[in-house]
């Protein structure tokens, strides 16, 4: 791996993730508020519970990077409190877009565990209303839009970024579903960069910086474009290691032990893989990926290393980096460039 | 039952049923062609056949009704081909948030037939997609509502009230789901409101009077409290209208056997019934309702005699269709009362 300068990584602080969950008492304050004035009290409730349970969880980085975007885009003397708590509410709008598409990802999956707990839907009691409550954080994101936003000019801007960030992310995952059907002989890169993209990188990547700007009144289309161009090939980069690392990461520096080939998923080195592969070894993976078999599961592995995959991912690595600081430096509109490379130093140092 | 003139009952003519259906090959066209421009062309594929199948079917009331109160509300010279057009989108914006919360309804209830056909989720190779295929439908909204209408005043007004409508009715969900694993000994009339107007009556009567109303360039925020009462009123009755064909409609007329006792649902004619009983019919209820025992259905529907539940529904109806057709008079902010009577007694003559 390259180095990176260890002054240029950007971690969390206590005090920023500190700042971000103080507001989350006032978001469900808020949205429980909205519902009882719809005669729905006992909805109100059941919807605090669902709110606290699936909203503040993981890492929110998706949360904090927007507050943090947005305290890099504003002179000193915008960051007044109001202006800082619009961040944070942002920053919650884009945790619980999140919090949705897990939710119903877990029902769709049928998963049983997410980020250390049991899935929403697998609660007691709970079930198939997973599905409504996910609904309901999903419309929610509109209300607290609506009620704190929409005397803002970049209240319409943020709705419709909103909407085309959802209707995006439901297009990846509908490529997803209908390529985890497909044998591994019909992986392609190109379908494997759509997947990324939209099920992933848009919402992940694109969706907080581009709020952060709006929020702090850029309206230029070129400043947009040049960043969503900069963040997606970030968020690109960002699941090709999370591939390899699904494979060939340490478990005790990840957290998890890998199961993309089990689950038959487009991988990069699935997709890699094939192109490189003879014949012989295109068999290999015809016959071994997807199976739950752990001799089938080693025999892929061993051909990721027969084809030297670990090197190639090396020089992806590099060369991605190198690629996107200069892409970085070549953005004239204003986003100031420590902005991303913040970012996308913290990518290249992680490990889990 | 009451009689109602002949001549006021609207029937939607074929024309107009023909009209509608011509607009949304247009409607799958525009939503296919923005999922490919995200590099999707299958999931473009897929969403086309998801649309096909789950959008323009049943009686398509709500869509249509948006077009019909458009045409009631505006001046001649402003019905031009490009205005109709216009409205109709909207009419299929409304029947797609309908598609959304009954293909996930239908998941929810592990329904298997919706509209004489197979639940969408029930069918071959769908399954839980079912889940992002209705999440597609419901984010597409927005998106037709940007292509088509983001140049118009009412872009703003239309985006909050698809927002709001859709938040109420998760929030109507909600309790409908919280309320099914209720004591029917704890039924109450307030709750059965509740249920009524947010996960039903605002979908289906306020949202398509209200998009119509801005369509045609309404602003005055008591036009739309004054249509929202009424409109609201007029769900109402037809809920317990429906509640009470469920139980004694002619299943040859209403084509379906109803099973809302069985369902424990929180229906009309239960709440009633237990604010009449006594204890000894209270405790009859308690052991009947919710329970699939064909001799325990026929004893709640006995009891709902005993307690000339009929004649209340009867006398119910007559006062229901009186008070509104009043409130409607009183109405004094510009929808033409004839609008508001030609739904009203479209209502009051149906009997399925
Ligand atoms: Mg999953
Ligand atoms: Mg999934
Ligand atoms: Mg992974
Ligand atoms: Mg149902
Ligand atoms: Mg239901
Ligand atoms: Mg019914």
């Amino acid at each position: 791996n390259h180095s990176v300068p260890i002054a240029a990584r950007v971690t969390v602080s206590k005090d920023e993730s500190r700042d971000f969950m103080a507001v989350f008492p006032d978001v469900v304050r808020d949205l429980t508020n909205a519902t009882k004035a719809y005669n729905c009290n006992d909805a109100a409730k059941w919807f605090a519970k669902a709110l606290q349970y699936n909203v503040p969880r993981g890492k929110k980085n998706r949360g904090i990077l927007t507050v943090l975007t947005y305290k890099n885009l504003v002179q000193p003397q915008d960051l007044t409190p109001e202006n800082i708590k619009l961040a944070q509410y942002l920053g919650w709008c884009v945790e619980m877009l999140q919090s949705f598409f897990i939710m119903s990802d877990d029902v769709m999956d049928n998963s049983t565990t997410r980020r250390g707990q049991t899935c929403w839907h697998k609660v007691e009691n709970v079930g198939l209303t997973a599905i409504n409550d996910a609904l309901m954080i999903e419309n929610a994101i509109y209300l607290l839009l609506k009620q704190h936003f929409s005397h803002l000019e970049c209240y319409v801007p943020l709705l419709e970024l909103f909407h085309e960030i959802s209707f995006i992310t439901t297009c990846g995952q509908s490529l997803d579903l209908l390529n985890s059907y497909k044998s591994v002989a019909d992986f392609t890169m190109e379908n494997y960069k759509a997947i990324v993209d939209n099920k992933t990188a848009y919402y992940t990547f694109y969706l907080p910086f581009a709020i952060a700007m709006h929020l702090a009144g850029y309206t230029d289309p070129e400043a947009f474009r040049q960043t969503k161009s900069i963040v997606l090939e970030m968020g690109h980069f960002f699941q090709v290691q999370d591939d390899f690392l699904d494979c060939f990461g340490n478990p005790e520096i990840t957290g998890k032990v890998g199961t993309d080939i089990q689950d038959n998923k487009c991988s990069w080195l699935a997709v890699v893989a094939m192109q490189r592969a003879n014949a012989e070894q295109k068999q290999i993976m015809i016959d071994c990926y997807g199976k739950s078999d752990p001799a089938k599961v080693d025999r892929v592995k061993e051909l990721y290393k027969e084809l030297s995959l670990p090197s190639t991912y090396a020089t992806f690595e590099e060369e991605s980096y190198n690629m996107i600081k200069t892409h970085i430096q070549q953005t004239s509109r204003g986003v100031p460039h420590i902005t991303f490379l913040q970012i996308l130093n913290k990518i290249y140092q992680r490990d889990a």
